[in-house]
């Protein structure tokens, strides 16, 4: 395999990208966004195989898979796991330049032992692989993370959960390991056809009738206050343009009000009552000192055939550079201005300059979070990285997070991130543009301890 | 002239570069989109003067000659050929960083073998050694394809077109070497001046009478036929916003009858027409697996002074970030999804992602499009490239075209877009992001064997 | 310090840039837009203090003082200026990456001969340093602005400015150092809390009254001639969406007496004011042959604490990729086309391909300015460059201009431009793409002959 993935040059283009990746490699990972199954991690039972572990839970790579045309049954259909991971493999050497390329091959290697290059040749002998080491004990999901050197990490939950596997897998360990994020875009998000749904199982889980804005704020604190019971120093918002955090409460009652009985709210309606309840969410993350997650630009399910056939998170997700993100979002921010830590995710790149001039403009509390899904690759890591050095501050970016629902993303993502930031610090040493103890200061608070701070870990 | 345009270094900054590149610069040239003059290519007659050979039809170069202050006498108008050839070497320094310093270069050096610099003391003896070397018979239009290793080509013509030129070309040399590509664009602007004039010409072709929207689709078939028999495989639309292909068809028909009675729809009517047309035009390529491609994104014509005095594709032609292009673009895709081939090309280097995320969501059969127009540069090829890494597959890319109204442009614009691609790729390589082999591969690919599976050439 | 800041080496990562650069860094400056405050160059005073010198003006240090959590005491505040320069000190490690980190570091080593790493340990020692060199009488402004090689500048003015400091200082150097520039914005923003006093001023700067549209153009152009009778090659505008220039007079005039009878105009009315007194600032540009430069896409003040508490100018600022610039941009320059010099500054990097193929559809008075504001930094002007090349002509880029609140950036911003140019030069010349004598005769041009040709300095 020559130089490929070779741990001394992977992503690291001159000998101060080296010299600062050696400082923080070593450094433990702190992971306060992700998409963890927490009910797998306390089960903590073995893999069965490599599509499970790789491949199952994985919608980036099962829209890979159907750009290069493999059939849906091979995908999210009824093949056994050993015929689809031998149809990727028959088709994984054209994902090349694709970060998943990467990903999956550092995975093998460094979780799993196995360093074969992924490739129809090798597809068999890989599975085999696979089956055997997945077997042993120290494979299971909590020794992988531990493995990977995971200290904390923070999972993303329905505010009804009832965070029993959380509880149940950090009282076995010892130590808040798993915290949970509070949340709640079902409750606001009221056209969708879940959103009856949501409130009332809300209602269920708290035991209580909610009939006006009132009873719902009321609720949402029960259970704001029950996840910081739990550990949860966050909550997580995915919008398409942010709401205002402003909207009339009068009026957000009303619109509720009616929504209860099922009279479906127009857009105008529905805006206002989310312009309102947003406020409310970053109302209660204030009390408290959460941080408040806003994932911004995403148009989710457009591909109908997908959506009808298999559902959310799929795939079919699309960004779009056409949505004026600033103005509500400066109005949430002027609202709740030094009293709410906020991180900014952006998915398009043609939305990062707003962002990062917002995030300059609010002061110490409002942060650019990492390059996000599609951007978080060598490419958009550095692009964003490069664009916060000229226009914001590095020492004020909010860190890495994984995002993924598998599990050893919570690795390979890390390892991707850190190298890309040691080359973009190391390519700014070279060039005179700071001193070499200076990048390594700021990789080191990127990398774990301001991370720490801000989100309180 | 020291390193410039070395045929070793040229565009390649690593030896991985270098050694992809020494893999695919033998390989034919397939061009699926070009603007070629079919009726010069079939009369194949000597040209003149350099003049004529590389700035007569290419309003690229009228551009900078303008934004150097050559008056329009020396650019469209009436001083003779040497006085123009002249009049641009006397600037052409002040070009450099635009590819179009490099691609003449390239052109009289590869396929001419004059290898000055064009400077103004230059201007008189490369005039002279033009003149000398264009009177060879190998510098025929046929020759300099011949030379440029050009294996097939897909020129851009209107429905209407009898395509005796194609016909009487390809009869001559035994095969099909220029395919030609239905472009129905006047028959969708009916706002536009000319509509009237090509809904007539459609007519005569035909000798059929359109009155209704069943007609017009009736004698649309009868010329996508005549295409496919004279070996087309694609169509091409160019548009700023991609029309939705989901227009109510008894609402069109209505909107056309009227418009032929002379009166001109207003805005929410033309859309309405387009929207229908716009479906119609993919369900003939879609019976007949052709692939539709899209050019989306330009703003033609903004400059009055220019389109006044000289007239279409002259100049004046810009780009608007500012265009909401991914929800009716979603709206075909669906219509069509997994039932009609797509690329996507892009102007706007905004729209870039948003394009990307679509092309990535729809399956294997919607690909990007080579970096179109003002982005088919090195810096423009190199961010799309890197950004099709990044969200889709390289794998899945469309491939280059020379998009090119000069004949020596096919050869000068894949040359470049081939030392990029390599450049990239060898990038990669270095990185330790793929192994070299799989590079190679992708290169091949990308550059002749992908593309002419899916245009089915 | 090692290779921080390195004169051989910033920022210049190849031969070619290096030797480009040694070719253009003893050039003179010539800056055509600056923030100077020419009062205090007439003055031409010791500064007391590194504090003055390098933070008390400039906006961009409070800023990233607030992003590290620097109270505004020690900002705009009442702290002494001691405490200040501690406090900067005491985070300013926290600031490598942003450019403001090398410009001072370089501002303090080439004009102070201060050569220490700023850093909590260093601060009280470079301040005792400071103290010291800034009684010299080599240190008073014009010293500086020697010192810096900085041959003549623009500063930015109102028109009913008296230009009595410009007058004072010129007449004393006998020569034309300082020119003023032409910024009527007040007068346009009708909206604006100061439009009335600032049409108030200029009726008592010429004792005039000012009823109509006739009256506001008779006085402004009084205005003009004065200006231009100092020495003024220029106006300059800041906008957010560019006006057409095209207002209608007769329904500008009327809401101008509206407007100055103390009723708020509505928005359509004020874009209509707008859209015509544009059109007349650009008409008395067009007559005196001066440049007409638009600063495009700045949100002023969009935290309302800070605007509250300390007003304009203070931080608070954003862009927003999210504005139709190209329409009304169009219409002006079609109305002036070939008889008005244009330099365009993009603030948001998504406005740029916009305004790259506007300024290259319009030929040789359209020009691009160069990297503006948060975009002002190795890594912006570098992909502004970089992006040129491709669509528009270097040979017609405008250069470079300072743009600053602060006289020591008058050499830094310099210096920092002059080094990416060469790098990117010197990247094409590495790349075969241009002969290095090429290279640097275009280098030449934009650092100095070609800006003071356009700008008729």
């Amino acid at each position: 395999m020559s130089v490929f993935l070779s741990e001394k040059k992977y992503l690291l283009s001159s000998d101060s990208a080296k010299e600062i990746y050696s400082e923080i490699k070593f450094l433990p990972i702190v992971d306060p966004h992700n998409h963890a199954n927490v009910a797998e991690l306390d089960a903590n039972t073995n893999y069965a195989d490599l599509w499970q572990l790789c491949a199952a839970t994985d919608h980036y790579i099962w829209e890979m898979l159907r750009k290069r045309g493999v059939p849906e049954s091979h995908i999210t259909g009824s093949a056994d796991n050993k015929d689809k991971w031998l149809k990727l493999c028959s088709v994984f050497p054209e994902f090349a330049g694709n970060p998943a390329y990467e990903w999956i091959h550092l995975d093998l290697r460094r979780y799993l032992g196995i360093d074969d290059l992924i490739c129809p040749e090798n597809g068999q002998k890989i599975w085999d692989a696979g089956i055997e080491v997945l077997k042993k004990e120290g494979k299971k999901p909590l020794g992988l993370l531990k493995k990977m050197n995971v200290e904390t990490m923070c999972s993303t939950d329905d505010p009804a959960d009832d965070l029993r596997h959380h509880e149940a897998l950090n009282h076995r360990l010892g130590k808040l390991f798993v915290r949970p994020t509070w949340r709640p875009d079902r409750i606001m998000n009221i056209l969708a056809d879940d959103w009856f749904d949501a409130v009332a199982r809300l209602e269920k889980r708290f035991s209580a009738e909610i009939v006006s804005a009132d009873d719902l704020v009321a609720v949402l604190r029960k259970s704001h206050d029950f996840f910081a019971e739990h550990g949860c120093v966050s909550s997580d918002h995915g919008v398409d343009i942010p709401p205002t955090g402003t909207g009339d409460k009068a009026l957000a009652d009303k619109i509720f009000r009616m929504a209860k009985t099922g009279v479906r709210p127009n857009p105008a309606e529905a805006q206002c009552y989310k312009d309102w309840i947003f406020g409310e969410f970053a109302r209660l993350d204030s009390e408290k000192d959460w941080v408040f997650q806003i994932h911004i630009g995403a148009v989710r399910d457009v591909r109908q055939y997908l959506f009808k056939q298999i559902g959310r998170d799929s795939g079919g997700d699309v960004s779009n550079h056409f949505m004026d993100i600033q103005p509500p979002l400066v109005k949430l921010l002027n609202r709740f201005d030094d009293r709410l830590k906020v991180v900014l995710y952006c998915l398009d790149p043609g939305h990062q300059a707003t962002l990062a001039t917002v995030a300059m403009a609010f002061g110490q509390k409002v942060r650019l979070g990492s390059a996000w899904w599609l951007c978080d690759t060598p490419v958009g890591m550095r692009r964003q990285l490069e664009y916060i050095c000229s226009v914001d501050l590095l020492a004020n970016f909010a860190g890495m997070v994984s995002d993924s629902r598998k599990l050893l993303s919570y690795g390979s993502r890390f390892e991707m991130f850190r190298r890309v930031l040691s080359d973009v610090l190391g390519g700014m040493v070279e060039l005179g543009q700071m001193p070499s103890g200076v990048a390594v200061m700021l990789a080191e608070r990127i990398c774990y301890s301001e991370t720490k701070r801000f989100f309180l870990l």
